[in-house]
């Protein structure tokens, strides 16, 4: 598969609709790495390493290193919001990042100006835009978008793009007969079908245009098979859902350990304290309850009760989000989890996380949209499900169960990187280092 | 391989040096499960699963049907302790497990006597042993133990055994002299060495019987040249060392987690109250020391600073054991962990964990019991890092870093039993479920 | 006013309007000490110490020494459910405490049988009562209480009766006409006015009667000018209400001391889970409204921002309670608290508080008998503020704001024992101990 | 009494050993609160407010209003360090303060340079001094220090002085016969006794001269015979020891809160992570002996275990302090408290304060510098017990038992600044507010 993957050349555009705090994070940090005045934490693209060979090899490269990924340097911000503020304002308002690091990349911030967002306040109820394309059918709209993008890559001189949604949580919605074929949703856009929401515009326009479309709320976006069929046609990649920040990356890093050592749990009690506009949009119940659902099915998944009746069959699992402005964007994690081991004796883990919500996101989003962009360029078509490591509800090929335990994917993204560039899969057996061992003393 | 494990007829002997809280909650349990009133939760092969083949296979057997192991019904106890009191009086005085468990099956647990233990107090200063054997020299001791083993085995009309290490830790030691060859080993029993320790003297008899060892204290034990060599000789099968409970257990949860997002870590400080006979010996400076040195090493190995300075090289980790009665046996930690993201901005995160040790502790012993055996009968000779998932401080071959991260130390579990029966080894790859989606679609 | 004091011969009886987990733990409880085989843990009338005289005296006698209570072996219980459960088997499902203790004390609570509740489901929509009263008016209603509580005097040959609401939250209710007069009151008892709850008519029996009535839960019940005007005509003490456990009893404790140092407070975030029949009444929006509206008012009472609004003006207070099963009546709570220092700067305090609601409340409801009781002996009349020290919302003189700070709660407890028995108030002022000593150097 | 006042007419000089994080932070927010740019947050001689007559009167004054004290405006600062650093470079390395508000008082700060330091390594082992006093005897020294004094208030104008020891935390000591009378001690200064510390020359010296001296140290210094009755002799205000900061402060707020509703305790187990100078001053264990006897007494003092033997007669108290550099400043502490309930039934609190050690101590510097002031200008000689508010180890009368219930310590300070004023002193009673609601309904 080596010979297939194309190389970075030319400069990758990343078009994001919502600069908001995740965002103008993400796009402040890619220009102060290349200011060399911070570095990219977090990312494994950046700092990431990769195992190669045996383990007594100590082959351990830099994953930007082993597989060819876009430079920093060779990347255009562009984007869409419902505001008109420039970069620099909107990130000195999210109130993430200091001051004295948002001044020394001050000139860089303020170029980057927002398009004007394809909006409809029925999807996030608690937000005002005022900065909003105007249209006559969501096909119109649609088209808009297409424009955008196309406009975008001729004035930056892109070779390739990539989209990474980094906008609110849209209200709570499941698939209907507009979503179930390509044609169906092409004709909802001109009939203006309710039942497509403005992230699926988006997408619609990204795909269309061969762009790979990486979806980082939980909207019901790409996951429909309208969508799959455009991204099949168009050979595109795509990735979804739902950045894994905070309570749930944690989730994933506990349940994994928990059902190893297959001790039994009969409550999960996560609350969440956050005071950003993403806690302003979760306060109201519809738009709170697509982000439930993300939240709620990761356990399911990685406990399989129907296998492990005993252990996990009586679970009672809750999470709550709670809007506390005086964290601000310091969204705060507690989980009270009641387990049980040998006999059914009871236990108890209690986890505080004091995390920042954008610091832990932005570099997804920048591994999302080099993965993608790399994905695009080894032939990689429709869901990408080996970056489920960055997702709260991974997308999967209908029937497949989603795997979220993050351990299983960071293996199968690993493995994937591996498989990419002709290297051995790694299994950890290694029975053959004591064989030798055996063989030597004997 | 398959067709090279032996199966599992006859009766299985334990033998454990060390009838304390952890090893007669384990007899304990063991005897209450083949009764039906209680559930091996936490150990691997009696509640654990397997995946074999594809995903959509959808085959998940347990372990226990899936690998020829020991029937809980055809082991039978036995063990070594410095006081004198029947498993049921021992675990009465541990107050771990309800005196209603307890008296369901008292028969059972009246029924098991320790034999005198080989003890020397120098090893562990805060404990007085009164059940003792009088020797001559070192190597009458260890002979005395060899006829224990013996008279066990015959007595119990055993087909093979196993010993568990359950005692307590020892103080610091390292390797000299008197470990380094097989042969300056025995010399050093017959002139009484003084490096020369009572857990030594356990695994000398047991390897010299051909019975598989597992360490489940921080103690030098079998990971020296002369016992290596030993059990190369006799074709045995070892393990060690440090059960891996509670704070531990948990650093190697959430270790690798931080790891697989390359978050960098500024600081870990560990503490832990614990008022148990473990709590009591721990007080003492050279036995908290060698337990130190075992708690250490876990982040370091885990987070490899050397590969990613930038993240991990300034690490600054501390540990503590405070024995506080009021808990018991209720081990109980706090980690304080102060993490960095993008940019290098701090988030920290709490984790209290209201452990129980023996509770964890005795499906460890369990499990290291039945692999262990399982290793014998499938010709697999000398360390057996696969079972490193179990152990604080996995014993490896000489030059070969050991695996902390408990996800890969699982993966080379699950793998060995796969390869142990013929079954293909898992990567997490997954590709092709997506090129049959995409092919169906175009 | 020592004189005044009647003594306490004779016979007290309690009664109970709502045997759950409160009642029969406080029952259960008072019959255990009285057999020796448990002690009165939590309740400052039995075990609870008061100073005399100043400092270097060294007096510190047993409260129940100082003042003329009531005595353990002179109590008589009852009540009334909605469950036909007796206290015994009421106990067993409130699995509050253990089979044993319960056995000890089997035939005192087998004979405990409820008698008919008065029920109103409109008022607690999450239970269904099945063991309840018929009537035509509430007016009859009414009288039917009173009947059982002049039958149960009489059978139990009672001097002297207290009553104290164990019963659950009602929905939230305000002020209306009905309630402004005894008059409009009993009128709207003939008329069935949808505004007079359960609580109020037994309240209403019970003051009619002359019998004190405590409050413990958040109910409109006495603080009424109706029932206030009951109680002065039949010179009867009252206190409210709503017990202070768990959360709210750290909350007046932690939040006296943020103030006393003049500490700011930007945000207090309170979560509580529990599991128990109280937590699943509250899971209903208009009950946990009443309880809402009891726990928010604490803080600002204490703070007073009107007074520091540079401290305390922009306090945002959030509190939540979530019904969680696992835990039962192991009420836990978790509360984040942001506070600044010096110049402004942030810090914060987490408390987890793993509590048991009903171990909490039990000596709260004997203490409250007891003292009503005393009140009653000692001409005491109307509120009790004095008792606020129990409660989570303090009932005062109309214009008088609640004292919250659990301190000064205690100190006017305190000294208004003192008062009754002619001893001097303590103000700690203390100056003398030093000017004698400086004279006796200089 | 209000009368004896004196007025705090003219300048007031502030004298402070140990320019280091805390007195840094101290003098730059006097600094900052003159220029209008922060707030005396904690501080309630700048902050506070004082009942003042019944509640209904709803007088409520702060305390500058009310009792005659210095205005920031007033005061010069001093001070002597053992190294050379102003203390504008003092303050950036204490990293306690942001840059950006040191900047903004740069001037004032740069111009404080530390006198030369009385220093003997003997008593602070990890300090290497280099800006220390030479001197033949100790009487010498003491005579330096007094020269210091004498000219620092006539270069500065100064009316009055007050001395707050800042520095560090000296070796455990116990009074020995050089400490028991002025005599024994004036000698062991010219014989250069070893058990006369750094402190107490200080502390002598300031006596001397009739400057009040208050000790935020647990070092044994003023409470001695010996320089009580210097104390006394020459009219001086004293107090001590230790300012009570992060967790002592939280364990005098909830020990009461637990005290108060007669719950027991089992275990108290404290530990503190710190990385500032102070932690590594109490690395040594010498050091830290001195500052566990400080913190260990605090809860016997509250609980009475001798009074309430049931509740608190097995309590196992222990306390950590470990040098954690990743905090700096910012001490953070983890208590876990083991209590019980009616019955006996066990509950636990978990306490994690995140706190600013020098943000906490500040304002009590003032505090104390302030209210020194108010004593000596009101006549009050020696031991001013009213401040014990502020101290971990209340100096006291001997003989009389220490108060740490830090709410009566409020009381007995708010109570001491109204006798001084002339004021009824508050007890808390309120009888009388309801003997006139009854009377009005009656």
């Amino acid at each position: 598969m080596k010979e297939q993957v194309k190389p970075a050349n030319g400069k990758l555009g990343i078009l994001i609709p919502g600069l908001g705090a995740v965002a103008t994070t993400f796009i402040a940090g890619v220009e102060a790495v290349k200011k060399g005045i911070a570095q990219p934490i977090g990312s494994l693209t950046q700092m990431g390493n990769i195992r190669i060979g045996k383990r007594t090899e100590n082959k351990n490269p830099k994953i930007k290193d082993f597989v060819p990924l876009a430079d920093l340097n060779d990347i255009a911000f562009g984007g869409w919001d419902v505001y008109e503020d420039n970069v620099y304002v909107a990130a000195s308002k999210a109130k993430v990042l200091d001051a004295e690091l948002l001044n020394a990349i001050k000139p860089e911030l303020e170029a980057l100006i927002p398009m004007k967002a394809a909006f409809d306040k029925r999807f996030v109820k608690n937000l005002d835009g005022t900065h909003i394309k105007s249209f006559t059918t969501k096909a119109d709209l649609a088209q808009q978008v297409i424009e955008d993008i196309r406009n975008f890559k001729a004035e930056n001189n892109c070779e390739r793009l990539v989209m990474v949604w980094c906008g609110s949580t849209e209200i709570f919605q499941e698939v209907t007969d507009v979503h179930q074929s390509l044609e169906a949703f092409e004709a909802g856009l001109t009939e203006n079908h309710p039942d497509i929401s403005p992230s699926m515009i988006y997408a619609y326009a990204a795909l269309k245009e061969g762009v790979p479309y990486a979806n980082g709320a939980p909207n019901l976006t790409v996951d429909t098979p309208a969508l799959l069929e455009l991204a099949a046609l168009t050979e595109t990649p795509i990735a979804g859902k739902d950045f894994k920040t905070g309570q749930t990356l944690m989730k994933t890093i506990v349940a994994p350990g928990l059902s190893a050592r297959a001790l039994g749990v009969r409550g999960w009690f996560s609350t969440n304290i956050l005071g950003n506009r993403d806690g302003l949009v979760l306060d109201d119940p519809d738009n709170f309850k697509t982000k439930e659902v993300s939240k709620l099915s990761v356990l399911d998944e990685i406990f399989r009760p129907e296998s492990n009746p005993e252990l996990y069959a009586d679970m009672y699992h809750k999470v709550r989000i709670n809007y506390y402005p005086p964290h601000g964007d310091n969204k705060e994690s507690w989980d009270n989890i009641d387990i049980f081991g040998w006999l059914g004796y009871p236990m108890q883990i209690k986890i505080n996380f004091l995390c920042r919500d954008s610091i832990l996101a932005a570099p997804i989003v920048l591994d999302l949209a080099l993965f993608m962009d790399l994905s695009k360029r080894a032939g990689m078509t429709g869901i990408q499900e080996w970056l489920s490591f960055y997702l709260k509800s991974p997308q999967t090929a209908e029937g497949l169960r989603a795997e979220h335990d993050i351990f299983k994917q960071l293996i199968k993204l690993q493995n994937t990187l591996r498989h990419m560039m002709g290297e051995d899969l790694i299994t950890h057996l290694g029975l053959d280092y004591y064989q030798e061992l055996v063989d030597s003393i004997q």
